[in-house]
């Protein structure tokens, strides 16, 4: 289809924080449009002429009825196809000529004492765009475009089951006729699981700062501090090195029994534990740079010198990870990545005398949910639990573990590989009184056990051709992480951040 | 009204930190609940017998269409009767006999996974009140009572225009008879403005803790650091020390021209600027505690050394702000402060020769909003821009700039007293084209400072019974800032630290 690839070549801006940031080129964007009217244009349902797709950006909120305005963070689908900042804006794209329309809000010109006010000219050279104008123009442009289809985004978010906002405008009603619901969110979810060249530099970048953050964070924590301290830490050379202003989610710095809270730091336990000599930590944080986003857990003692029993655990949880990320490649379904994950974890579990019995016995009873009831990865992109887990828009069940993504892994897809081993008093409990679980359970064992917490190490890769490149640097064998601890040597290096398969 | 004062006077618990942060007893809430039912019940419009308040608290939101929680925060009114941090609560508060109910989610026991979960009777204990239910037993649990009227908490915000969630329940249609919107709003208000000791003492704390992050923030500041840098550090030195996991706003860090752009910060520009050698810098930061809150702007030279133009502005707006604060007492009309800093505004500028003319005719002319086009305070509490500062519901004009607050003032209220001088070029130019303001402007003097900048020094105070308690702790005069700055001398000193009058 002529004239559809006629994007402007040429980028003349960039995000960044600073010159000690990345710089982001604009013709990211232009990147992820093409790639999307690509997959329209190839979608036969879409009219070969005069499609147009509107996305209606972030709003900025108020805290409940107060004029409080939290930070804004863009919306992720919108943020994916325009990388605007600004909050309240709307986006066109017209599907065969690629020509992208930005909407700005109109604003008084009073509120130049608020904010320094631009023209829409500046933000078509800002964001690398055919035009912008205001959003009380958003009907009368399309009106001139006569759209023979005006494609919405509308569908669910699987994992969290509420639907997207679709983009509302006034003078909508008149394009009731053309709308059409259902076309443009499989397509763009679809886009973003694949990630460009260019989206991967922003990843690698975002890992590489909240990697640098925990590295830190393991070199300064002590007995005697409190949880969130390091927390704050984390966050503070993230944002005030990295340029990372948003959290990717709500930080878990559990220690101790807390490290066996899956969910520990929300508002309920806001990581306000003091840290206890001997505690195991399990941090699980990670940074936001331009709506990238990283995840990264990293479990080590709070002394810095693993127990033989901390050891243990932990090695097993290790070469779960390592095993996973050494069958990672194109082509391989992620339900037997899950299921490799599981055996190792038994088999680590069964050579520690924690588990006895048959391995495959052990499979068929659902053994490795009782350690790890949550499934050890996910998609990551714009959103910490990115879009696209479950092509078929539904959550199959395999058991009594929680899986995040059901597909067979292709090149370019950015995950987290973050198997764990967690005691969980509540799952420790059920499973001794399931007779066809506590049957495999050395119970003096796990009694020792039941104060441990949990140990989970947590990874990012990139799917290349031929296996995964690890994007997270930070020290991981119990040998590199005593190291680091308790002398300041990084003896982990290279190797590690190359790509491996 | 006997028993209306049967409140449980010992306090077994704590909200906390750590040990290094304040402790808040429970009883801060039982008092702001005992004063607002004695409010209540002094209202002849509430019935004698069997009136039942009900809030509902802050529901935990999720980012858009996806499962991300952003940490929650509680909903003001909701924190300021009953200290509840988690999300979702509903309480219900009988004003006859004081009687609260809190009410929980009811959580599906496979959720101890994810977070530890407690019994009503453990919350019972944690927030010292007289019974815990869950959300789903609140219909029957308001039958059992046979409410004679429903307060439910129904009002507009002043200064957002947004009203306020009443709460929402199932069954809620059974007392639609009882249901009453109006009467609970005003007085809850009015309740929050005056502080009482308790609430005194955690707003002392959190605005010591952000003020050593101010003094931190400026003994490290140095050209060439980006903005965003000191905003890191202050919410580091906050949280990391003082346990404030929350921004209480988008924090202002603006140098150069950008400190006269008074929303600075926010997404579109957010703090990321590089700070040059002789800029002024505007940073305007508070953290919360406990969803008490401050909020401070320290102005000062980026470099630590004040240029003579510099300080012949910085000290105009100090001579403001001090002349105001030594004027607060109870009785005083807002109104009449509101003139009186305009006046000393004016004065300063006439002496530093950039107003021609006489005093009282720049007063008519408007000068001072042309510098300071925003009122200099607000309330302050449990909001940064706290409610009950327009009693009357509206908000006044009187003449061009933004009015915050129309009362006169009462001991135990906490204000801002934030004046400042700020050269918006929008403001200039508004004011040089206009021939009854521009006749007092000397023309060559405001071409010098254009690029200036602005200037605000905001302190937080509470009023007393003859004056005002200053809380915020931060170098203030140029000698101050200099010898802070330059050679770390804290020369400032305890006397700032009490009662001025």
């Amino acid at each position: 289809m002529a004239g559809k690839m006629a994007f402007q070549n040429t980028t003349a801006n960039y995000f960044s924080m600073g010159s000690e940031t990345l710089k982001v080129p604009m013709s990211l964007f232009s990147l992820n449009r093409q790639r999307l009217v690509k997959s329209l244009s190839d979608n036969p349902e879409v009219p070969n002429t005069g499609a147009v797709l509107l996305l209606e950006g972030g709003k900025q909120e108020t805290r409940y009825c107060t004029p409080m305005e939290p930070v804004f963070r863009q919306e992720s689908f919108f943020h994916w196809l325009f990388g605007v900042v600004e909050a309240d804006w709307f986006g066109a794209l017209e599907v065969e000529s690629g020509r992208v329309t930005l909407f700005m809000p109109r604003l008084h010109p009073s509120f130049a004492m608020w904010s320094e006010l631009h023209p829409p000219e500046h933000f078509a050279v800002k964001y690398n765009v055919d035009r912008v104008r205001y959003t009380d123009e958003i009907a009368q442009t399309l009106s001139d475009l006569k759209p023979s289809m005006l494609l919405l985004l509308n569908g669910v978010n699987v994992d969290s089951g509420k639907y997207c906002k679709e983009a509302v405008f006034t003078g909508k009603e008149k394009f009731n006729d053309v709308i059409d619901r259902k076309l443009l969110h499989p397509d763009i979810t679809e886009c973003r699981v694949i990630k460009t060249p260019e989206e991967i530099e922003v990843l690698r970048y975002v890992n590489q700062v909240s990697s640098k953050a925990h590295c830190e964070v393991m070199r300064v924590v002590k007995p005697g501090m409190m949880e969130y301290e390091l927390e704050s830490l984390f966050h503070h050379y993230c944002y005030g090195v990295g340029g990372c202003r948003h959290y990717a989610w709500i930080y878990t710095c559990g220690t101790g029994k807390n490290s066996a809270v899956l969910n520990y730091g929300n508002s309920g336990s806001p990581n306000n534990g003091v840290i206890k000599d001997g505690d195991m930590c399990l941090f699980d944080m990670g940074s936001e740079y331009y709506c990238y986003t990283s995840d990264i857990t990293c479990s080590f003692p709070s002394n810095g010198r693993f127990t033989p029993t901390q050891k243990l655990v932990y090695n097993t949880v290790l070469r779960t990870n390592r095993s996973v990320m050494a069958a990672i490649k194109p082509g391989v379904d992620w339900i037997d990545m899950h299921h490799l994950a599981e055996r190792e974890l038994i088999a680590g579990l069964k050579g520690m005398g924690l588990l006895l019995g048959n391995l495959k016995d052990m499979m068929n009873a659902n053994m490795a949910s009782v350690f790890m009831p949550l499934s050890f990865g996910h998609l990551l992109g714009c959103d910490v639990l990115d879009v696209g887990g479950f092509p078929t828009g539904s959550r199959p069940t395999t058991g009594p573990m929680v899986l995040r993504i059901n597909r067979t892994l292709q090149e370019g897809m950015c995950l987290t590989i973050e198997p764990g081993c967690y005691f969980v008093p509540y799952l420790l409990d059920k499973a001794l009184s399931n007779p066809s679980q506590s049957c495999f359970i050395n119970k003096d064992m796990l009694e020792t056990l039941k104060g441990f917490g949990g140990v989970r190490i947590e990874d990012d890769i990139i799917v290349t051709s031929s296996g995964a490149e690890l994007l997270t640097d930070v020290p991981r064998t119990v040998q590199e992480i005593e190291e680091w601890m308790q002398n300041g040597n990084k003896t982990w290096g290279k190797k590690d951040n190359k790509t491996i398969s």
